[in-house]
């Protein structure tokens, strides 16, 4: 099992405040999560850091971010490629990618092919937003050091802050239980709306309930600044589930029992025209 | 065995030319010697695109000269990531990684362990620049359109003709005289100079003979015109040694037979003083 992905755009938060450990961290746990979807527990990773010209510090602090998220996991941080591309990005811009490889017996691979209709949706809890939708909070908010350093009550930190904690690993909740689960869904670029439907056998839909889970106030905040259509939230943000678990309904209790954050969140219904996402 | 590497940039140089079915090739063949050099033959291949705003077309390309590349190894090309990421790249700019596995058998890694003094230094032939020192060419002959199309009879084609010419795999030509190679090594940034050392044993040097090989019209129009000192060649260039091989002397007309490219290119001598390298 492999996986290959960046960080995005949340790099140039990063760099605009000049802080880069975060998203070594990012970058790991981004995917590890990514093969825990078909029950695959990590083994090697390797990176590469691309940039202008090299700035030690910074690759430092990028590579401190790396290996404390590896060591989390117990995943070996086997190598990695520092590439000085003068001209290709500007000043202290870079780009950090990650490659992971990771193991899990034939028998145990987690493809949803089990899911039935009836099944139960559950969520887990996202930190914030993950490393996804960047492009479009920095349309809204601008990436000037004064705008990420506003504080905001409703918030209760800096919207620099906000932006750069972590992606939540869910490697070591969700370890015990995959034996309990027909499907999971890492949600990323695409949202619930494109990244659950990819899980389920043909002909079935997931239906959300929108009010089972509280949206965390920095999708508030961004949809009001940004005036952003609902349905675009739920396409460009996790808005506030960071993984989806789909087993049956009998398995539940020990879900919510095991990982009390755990909400159940919607189930798996028929499809009934074109929509494979019905959020209510 | 694995290895992470990106094609530096000569991505510039295919985003002006508009030609960027080449470069998928450089990344697969870069990622295939990396590992050959321990002896591991290619498994899987998973790459990372990442551009400001996503054009399918130039995608479409990459992904043909990946693919290509891979077919031509027996390496699956299992997936990949593209990324679009605003703000980061400008323009038609992009960043294209390759990540490899592959595998070789315990008691097979090439290790250079085994290396003595008055083994012999085997040079096969780079088909150009490979994927090094890229930044150093722009900076001496720029990079417009008008610039790379330019002719050079000393070439026999156009700069970005030649500047573009595909990384060469030495996967096929070595395989079946791995048994009988000590050390190898892929000359990458850093050349000769940089990349043979390290598969030597400590207090060996490498001692090469310069005459013994021609070097192609490319580095020395680029020494010209650049007026580069003649260190800072070997160092930023390959000077037509693409791969290198160590191997008992015994060996080498196994070799040259079976290469006829190959060309006995130095030997193994005692470290005296501090240099590891001596280019005569």
């Amino acid at each position: 099992m492999s996986s290959v992905d960046g960080v995005g755009t949340k790099l140039k938060i990063a760099t605009v405040l000049a802080r880069h450990n975060t998203v070594g961290i990012d970058i790991v746990n981004h995917c590890v999560n990514d093969i825990l979807t078909c029950g695959a527990e990590p083994l090697f990773f390797l990176d590469y850091i691309a940039m202008g010209k090299l700035v030690p510090e910074q690759v430092e602090a990028v590579a401190q971010g790396l290996a404390q998220a590896c060591r989390q996991v117990g995943c070996a941080l086997i190598g990695g490629e520092t590439a000085e591309m003068p001209g290709l990005y500007a000043g202290e811009d870079y780009d950090l990618v990650g490659f992971i490889i990771g193991a899990v017996e034939k028998e145990k691979i987690i493809m949803g092919k089990t899911i039935v209709v009836g099944d139960t949706i559950i969520g887990l809890p996202s930190s914030g937003l993950h490393t996804n939708g960047y492009s479009l909070v920095r349309k809204i908010f601008g990436e000037t050091k004064s705008a990420l350093g506003k504080y905001y009550p409703e918030l209760g930190r800096t919207l620099g802050d906000e932006l750069l904690e972590p992606h939540r690993c869910y490697y070591h909740q969700l370890k015990p239980l995959l034996p309990l689960i027909k499907g999971m869904a890492h949600i990323t670029g695409g949202g619930l709306i494109d990244n659950v439907p990819r899980v389920l056998p043909q002909v079935m839909a997931a239906k959300f309930h929108s009010h089972s889970w509280a949206i965390p106030p920095i999708f508030q905040l961004i949809q009001q600044r940004g005036n952003v259509a609902r349905n675009e939230m739920y396409r460009v943000f996790n808005m506030g589930i960071g993984m989806v678990v789909i087993c049956s309904s009998e398995n539940v209790d020990q879900f919510t029992k095991a990982l009390p954050e755990a909400k159940v969140i919607g189930e798996v219904v028929e499809q009934a025209g074109k929509a494979r996402v019905i959020i209510k």
